[in-house]
């Protein structure tokens, strides 16, 4: 990842400005789960509605790259309500604006692998929103190769929480097997980087956010 | 494409059944565009609330690829209003359940390329949904293939539009870039192909249609 100004990473940013020091936990639905995975440190919002909620990537693709999904665990888009798809569908369009704003980005790409033979890896419907900028995939052989890294080993969503759930669970530091092929330049990141990139990116989504009749 | 009871393109199924001899022409909003180009025969569906329209692919990636897109042209995501956001995808939500029924799919891919750094081609937002089986695209090097081939030159809606935008015109019948490449294999469909099919996913996605409060 290029340094950025607005990227928590970046050597130049500082995350713990005066927000984090008051901001109140995030009032989230008990039990939210993605899939079968606790992602609590990982949610940077949640909607008025409580129908819907973002949350920061294990491995992002690109910086910047987070999913929105349905509080309701469904694995199909077809099963959400209406009220449901109007909520998820809103907050990625409202979330997206903070994303472009923060890391500069031009262009999004904006993906829902809808079932298993459409690539998905956890039963659970969630919108794959990755800022784009001119040639920011270049080096792994152009934009479009973004598609590959998202259905393949690399974007695995489910095999990532899998391997942060062990971690949790002190079985394993790392699996060896993600520390050879394409990824092995892409250590998952750490729990703290995680929340600390969850928390910037709610205090930034909530200075831009303005409930919409 | 391999021949399929749901596909209109299959030997073995006639669109020319007595719904396309009695059903009323869609009423569209006057001057409905897709970007600069003129859609109308592509049309197979328009919402209730008229803010939202589908239309059939010049050159689908895989049977059954729509672009589902707001009457309102736009090019950002960002840029569309609540009620626009939530009637173009909960019209997805509903149309992606005839495809999948009509195309015989076990799962959807849906994207949409928000700017053109994330590979748009046509300054209209646009949802591209693909009814998706297992193994469909294994001749192509695999699934993710199908992202590549959405955002390469085979993917372009833009230069497809204005390929068949000039074969109206009559000043070519098959432009030379087109003879050529990754894409030789799949010619631009005729007028006629893409009115049957519109006309045929018409009347299935009008029998699976109910207005949802």
């Amino acid at each position: 990842m290029s340094a950025n100004a607005g990227d928590p990473t970046s050597e130049h940013h500082s995350v713990s400005g005066p927000e984090q020091l008051t901001m109140p936990p995030l009032q989230l639905p008990p039990n939210l789960k993605f899939g079968p995975f606790s992602v609590t440190s990982q949610v940077f919002h949640i909607s008025n509605t409580k129908l819907s909620y973002g949350l920061v990537n294990l491995k992002p693709l690109l910086p910047g790259h987070i999913l929105i999904c349905p509080v309701r665990c469904v694995p199909r888009l077809s099963q959400l309500t209406v009220a449901e798809t109007t909520d998820l569908f809103n907050t990625v369009r409202i979330i997206s604006r903070t994303l472009e704003r923060v890391y500069s980005a031009g262009a999004l790409n904006v993906a829902v692998q809808d079932g298993v033979d459409a690539g998905q890896s956890v039963p659970h419907v969630h919108v794959h929103v990755i800022p784009r900028k001119k040639g920011d995939y270049d080096h792994r052989g152009g934009g479009d190769q973004i598609y590959d890294a998202m259905d393949g080993e690399e974007g695995n969503v489910g095999r990532a929480f899998l391997e942060i759930q062990q971690q949790r669970r002190g079985r394993v530091n790392h699996r060896k097997e993600f520390s050879a092929g394409p990824d092995s330049d892409r250590k998952p990141r750490s729990e703290e980087e995680m929340q600390k990139e969850a928390f910037w990116l709610r205090s930034e989504v909530e200075k831009d956010y303005v409930e919409e009749s």
